[in-house]
């Protein structure tokens, strides 16, 4: 089953960008792609997760799992989201047990959903 | 098909609960039941949302729409709460025009997710 990162390419995260200059976001993207991304994981763009007062912003979700929404992320934090990442798909829920969390994932979570099933 | 509005049951909302005092989240839980429910939308209490700092928060799901979740919610914002509910279940991907969604879902987003067949 595929998890997915999707990944808000259009955050600004409090910047003002010169002209062609790519959002902090899209590089938060360009990033994460081109990192060691982990199987059965896909790293999905989207226009704006409507957390710009947070940004930049993801989203980690899969069928029948918890959804969580993490921010103030940078590309620094590439090797971190994906290792988050990798532990999410190895759960079985979504539920990452605290411990096995990276600390961006612990202190700059946004909100959580269950899943519909619930 | 069923629209889950998710409520969060545990939201402090910052204030210092009395002995046997229903967090902030609980009560407009109860409120929300107590309303008028759109038809197709199942009010479900959860645990936590994890947005502890915009509390009380819910939020708006369902197979194949995109996710939404609001803060800073509370009983006053039942009717709102509601009708935006009901235009949620009305939409065919969740999302609703701007200018038909009530005040409080445009000020008050936290959140939005895209849905997994994206």
């Amino acid at each position: 089953m595929t998890v997915k990162l999707f990944v808000c390419t259009t955050c600004r995260a409090g910047e003002t960008l010169q002209d062609g200059e790519l959002p902090p976001g899209a590089r938060l993207h360009a990033a994460l792609v081109a990192g060691d991304v982990p199987e059965g994981v896909s790293v999905t763009p989207v226009e704006c997760l409507s957390a710009c007062g947070n940004g930049s912003a993801i989203a980690l979700s899969a069928s029948g799992r918890w959804t969580y929404v993490y921010g103030r992320l940078d590309t620094d934090h590439v090797p971190d989201i994906l290792a988050g990442a990798a532990a999410y798909a190895a759960s079985a829920d979504g539920i990452v047990p605290w411990r096995e969390r990276p600390q961006i994932f612990r202190k700059q979570s946004i909100a959580r959903i269950p899943p519909l099933e619930r």
